[in-house]
Order: structure tokens, then sequence, then C-alpha cells
């Protein structure tokens, strides 16, 4: 017996399963709890890391004026590409500096209008942030101003396949200093618990930057510990699409 | 034996392997004969979509801002992530309307002078285009000046790992219609014998927009047939990485 009959004796026999694309995965990997149809809308939501240059008086989807240059940009061409029999409408509607209650405002016009079938929101980083700044902001408000923003996408769109970002911060570079932690960490989980309670798709970049940095340090991934390079918004589209469709 | 281990068997036995990522994959997929090293420069060179309306004036490499948005961001967003531990340093020096001619009148400044360790070119759809607006260059002139090209860069640069990438057009869109053929061909065939010439790696586009038209029309992957939409700039960016890097 070759070696590779070996080998595929042993992963079919052995238990722990390799990632195998096509059908074995099917069988292998966790469903994702997100489904993908022709024609659907997928909304991406958020502040700076999401907006990330975009045109913002761009109306067309799937288009890189709309998508800007992040996560977004590079998340969406793996999807147009991936899900090409299906022909998926992404839009990003993040808007620099903005706050849970920011996103609120503008909700009826960049969200529910738009009906998405998949809503995915990025948001927190500046609701800690911006209270080094003035914000009077709290750990509470955040948690329950997007727990209403969570309900009223909710009631208006009871289909909707809902991804919740963790907001995170790279300590360690120009942005982010030790003052941050503990405090921060509070977004981060209320982000994770509302995840959890409205069974929604999470992802968990924290740990994806954390882990980063065993293959480059933090101002590899982000310049000033919020904001990725083109490495990091890489690793964010690799870490969403990982989560959220595989 | 359930079904699993009577699928695995069957791979397994019966010849025909399946593309399985790690340890498999080592053994199925033909290495590539591009390396990339710590600190290598990784420089595209070529027209329109090359460029894809990047800021001309950025001369920081790895940014968002020197790659523009079409496949060389999704391509170098891809390196930067996968070859995070060594960092690589990534340029786009590709301009609108290019033909090789004018590549090579560029070239110091904008290839030699980078000292790419990898230098991937895409020239030749306005080689062959611009023929119909009053340029007066052939097929073999686009072969002999790209010829004169290749031969000057690996005398100033012996070491260059070189990637040639096919020219491709997308009939029954805006700007490409059956007058384009056979005399299009001619200019992917003579791309691909100076790929085959000079040890190059090459990067079969036409094949990969061709059978990408499988799962979604023409004007899904390309507007005009000649620029890529953001779904073709990933089918593009993907193809390049498989290409020269699996």
């Amino acid at each position: 017996m070759d070696t590779r009959r070996t080998f595929l004796k042993k992963i079919a026999v052995g238990g722990a399963m390799l990632s195998i694309p096509g059908i074995v995965s099917a069988a292998v990997v966790k469903p994702s709890k997100i489904t993908v149809n022709k024609g659907d809308v997928i909304l991406f939501q958020g502040d700076s890391i999401t907006d990330a240059g975009r045109d913002r008086n761009s109306k067309t989807p799937n288009t890189p004026s709309m998508m800007g240059n992040g996560y977004v940009m590079l998340t969406a061409g793996n999807l147009l590409h991936k899900f090409a029999d299906r022909q998926p409408v992404i839009y990003n509607k993040g808007i620099s500096g903005n706050k849970v209650y920011q996103l609120a405002e503008r909700w009826n016009a960049d969200c529910l209008d738009i009906k998405p079938n998949v809503l995915s929101i990025l948001i927190g980083v500046n609701d800690y942030w911006h209270t080094k700044y003035g914000y009077d902001g709290t750990l509470q408000k955040y948690e329950s101003d997007y727990h209403a923003l969570i309900e009223r996408t909710l009631t208006a769109l009871p289909k909707v396949q809902l991804v919740i970002c963790e907001p995170f911060a790279v300590p360690g570079n120009e942005a982010v200093d030790s003052s941050w932690f503990p405090d921060f960490n509070g977004y981060r989980e209320a982000a994770k618990n509302l995840a959890a309670k409205f069974d929604a798709t999470f992802v968990p970049f924290q740990k994806v930057f954390d882990e980063a940095q065993k293959s480059a340090p933090g101002n590899y991934w982000t310049g000033d510990g919020v904001h990725p390079s083109l490495a990091g918004a890489q690793l964010m589209a690799e870490a969403w699409i990982k989560a959220v469709i595989k």
C-alpha cells in the first residue's frame, strides 16, 4: 500500500478529519447559519473600519467605489466570486466615526430600506475610544443601544440573517495604549453576548488579530491599533468568510 | 462501511484525486517556480487592468492607495496575509492605456530601479485594441517589443522571477465584438510563447474568464469585456495565486 493510500486510510479510520473542500467538507465543517440565495442582499454596516474610504455617493452595489478599500472590498470580492451562480447584491454603508447611536439615527435609510438578507455589523471601538475625547457614552449605553438596534432590525426584517463582528484593538500602537484595558474588553464581551442572545453569527476579530501577531507584529496588521492595514483587512476578510460562510 | 469511508476509499483507490488542502495538496499540486523570501519585492506591471485607479503619487508599498481597486489589491492582500512572516514589499506600477512600448519607455524608473524579486506583467490588450483607433502597431511589434523588454529585464536583474499574465478579452460586451477574433488570439499566444521561452510562470487569464462563464455571464465578470468587475478582479487574484504560489 503506497503512502497516499495509507494516509487516506488513516483519515478515514482515525477519527480526526481534515478540512477537505467539496463533498467531504459538507460532512466535517460545522454548517454555517448563513445561507446566500440567488439575488440576496448583503449589507455591511459600521464605522471607519467598514467605511474604508468608500465613495459615499456611490449607489451601485458590487463596485469598488461602494466597497471602499478595506475588509469589505476584500470580503465582497470573495463572496462575488464564490457565489457567482447566485449573484449577491452587496452594499457597504459604514461611516467613519460612528457609534451605535449614530447607526440608529440613519438606520431606516441605511439598513431597513435596503432590506438585507444578510446584515453584518462591526461597531464599538468608537463607543469606547471617543470617551477619551469628551464623549459621555458608557458601556451600558453601548449595550442597550445595540440591543435596541437589533430588536428594531428584527421587527422590521424578521428573516434577516445577522452577523455581529467583535470590535477589536491592538495594543502597543499609536492610538491604543494600556489605558484601554480592561475597560475596552467590556465592549467586546457585550457584542459577543448580543450575538449569543440573538443567535447571530459572531466573528471573533480580537482573537484573529491576537493570533496574527504570532506571524508578524501588531503594526503589520494595523498602523494605529484600530484601523487595519491591507494585510489586516485581508485577515479580517478571511476571518469573516471562515466564520460566516464555511 | 459508512458513506464517508466508502468515498475516501474511492478517492484513494480510484485514481482521480481531488484537490485537498494541507498535507495532501503538497503531493498533488505541481510546485510553483516562485519563492517569496523575507522582504522580497513583488512588482505588478501593466495597463489599466493593473492600474485600476491607483494613486500614482503613492510611494508607499503595501497600501491600498498604491494598489488601486483591482486584481492587484486583491492579490496583494492575499500575499501580505499568506506571507506575513516574510513581510513582502508590494508595488503596483500599472498605467492605464499602456502598450508594451510604453512600458519600455518607463522601465528604468518603474521596474529596474525597484529591483523586484518577483515581477508580474499583464500587457497586450491595448496593443491589439488601439489598432482599431489609429495605433499602427502589429502583433509582430508586440512580440518583438515584449521579447526585448524581457531580455533587458533579465540582463539588469538576472535573478528576477518572472510572471507573464495572459491578455484576455470577453466577447459579447461593450468593447469586444466579433471583429476581435481570431486576430486578438495571436496576442495571447505570443504572451504564452514568451513565458515558455523565458521559463516564466504563466497565468492563463483567458481560460479563467472562459471557465467562469459557466457560473455567471460575461458581463458579471467584466463590464466592457476588457476591464474586470470586482467579481472579475477576485477571479484574477485567485487565478494568479493559484498559478504563481500554489
